[in-house]
């Protein structure tokens, strides 16, 4: 049996929104953010990952002003409906930060340690 | 230098929430679901991962009917403070329709695939 896939029956937030996570071939957790019907439309038409920027209330087609482009290998759908887990090849660093990945910070005994440093 | 963990410095939803991405050593993402301050304290106290129940608005022992208990192995925290990734030892299935990850649908070119059945 064929599901046509049919964005309506995820489940968003009340402001329309699902969370996405972007994980790279290798498995590293490169970061967590949020998308709307919008941008899931363009990500999977385009195959070009484009999230919903909270803070700036639009389109944020990731890499557009750094380069760090990341590209849609595989997309999926957790049991919830509300939460999408994407397979991405990450061009360069996924973090603001000039971090392969956001996740650099760990908790350890009641203490923070970075895992990673910055690009260079 | 050394940063004592506050937890008081993460960025919670108006609800008092922090999306908690658990992912095993394998680097499979299993799930995602909520923690608040006290099921946070209380996972990284215990070594035992507690989430928040939003539909039963109650601590979530992972594990704590089925068996399937998530025992924390590292907890991350991301650049903007604002989501958890934590690397687990998980027990059985992750997923409430026993599969291991909850993310067993894909969508490729706009129909639902079933990766994975569920575990017997």
């Amino acid at each position: 049996m064929t599901v046509t896939f049919d964005p309506t029956t995820l489940c968003y937030t009340a402001d329309g929104l699902i969370p996405a996570i972007a994980q790279d071939e290798s498995g590293a957790v490169l970061m967590m953010a949020w998308m709307n019907k919008e941008t899931l439309a363009e990500t999977l038409a385009t195959g070009r990952v484009t999230y919903w920027s909270r803070s700036r209330q639009a389109f944020w087609r990731k890499g557009e002003s750094s380069g760090h482009v990341q590209t849609l290998i595989d997309m999926r759908v957790d049991c919830d409906r509300d939460c999408l887990l994407m397979i991405v090849d990450q061009a360069g660093p996924a973090c603001h930060t000039n971090r392969r990945s956001c996740f650099y910070t760990a908790i350890r005994d009641g203490v923070e340690v970075e895992l990673m440093k910055p690009e260079v």
